[in-house]
């Protein structure tokens, strides 16, 4: 089984619904590698369409996986090895397929509720049934993926509350948290 | 019941184990917000001893409480509502006593497995059990709590893990992930 995580720049929606590019956030980079490597995600993808954003994103991984800062911080060239730039999902996609046989199951992620989106006890159920697929969980910047970048989705998942209907978390807590119900060990509540 | 957050700048330990007071993140600022009212916190506590930090975190507020940032984006007003200043977590107990009778529980957070540390499970069962006593969270930065702070608190909770024993999440996502755990509605992952 592999499973991994993407976080998409493009197409984004805005505060207006409004299709945009975001640029991409230092510590998202981080953020999403640290999470990924916590889950043991065997990719993580940070989609960006864009060449001068692309090569602010290379010149991220290049200090912390090769540079001086992969040996100041350790942990960081650690938490960012399965850390790859691509042009967009279709990239992922391509390369999933080329190293492991099959395209992943891509699952999106969105903050309000959806016809037909799965549920996190489901979705971990068939992950751990299914060790022969590919799984790819895709995070959104800006105000979430555009409707054309879920109509790519195989699977949506539900969203996250707490006690009350507001719900809108940074991308970073989103992912620890979607990770952490999809893969955390011994989770506490869960009954072993 | 009240439930509360609070993030800590000072007593924190660096990557040497030795205490640092560590600047301020603008983006820990919206994100502990975010998840805090997600979670339905009562309080979202930033502790911050020094006066240049404190000022930068009073100018942070006013734009997205009261200034044009209000306006622009009303999330984030919304998100800050109940997020607060303080010097230290003295002053936070003192204001909880003020505001409710009793001081809080306080319970630490840390990466690293701790003697005595409680589960997600029954601390939940036990904020869920005790509806007149506050509990507050405590998140710290940089390399985590030193053992000063971690010596104030009533209770230290479980590290998390995913299915590798790397965990280096960043404080963002382990807020998120923590609440998640001791405050997700309909958590999927709890038996219903």
């Amino acid at each position: 089984m592999s499973f991994h995580v993407a976080l998409v720049h493009f197409p984004i929606i805005d505060k207006h619904g409004q299709a945009v590019c975001t640029s991409v956030t230092n510590l998202d980079i981080h953020d999403i590698s640290r999470a990924g490597t916590t889950y043991a995600a065997d990719g993580v993808w940070l989609v960006h369409p864009y060449e001068a954003q692309q090569r602010f994103i290379r010149r991220v991984l290049r200090h912390w996986k090769e540079g001086w800062g992969s040996q100041y911080n350790p942990s960081r060239r650690e938490s960012l090895a399965a850390t790859e730039l691509v042009d967009d999902l279709g990239e992922v996609s391509r390369r999933i397929e080329a190293a492991e046989g099959r395209p992943p199951i891509f699952v999106g992620t969105h903050a309000a509720p959806l016809a037909n989106s799965v549920s996190y006890r489901s979705l971990r159920a068939r992950i751990d049934a299914e060790p022969e697929v590919p799984f790819c969980i895709v995070f959104g910047t800006g105000w979430g993926l555009h409707p054309e970048a879920m109509e790519e989705m195989d699977l949506m998942l539900d969203p996250i509350y707490g006690p009350c209907p507001w719900n809108h978390l940074s991308v970073r807590a989103a992912i620890g948290i979607i990770l952490d119900r999809l893969r955390g060990k011994d989770h506490p509540l869960i009954e072993s």
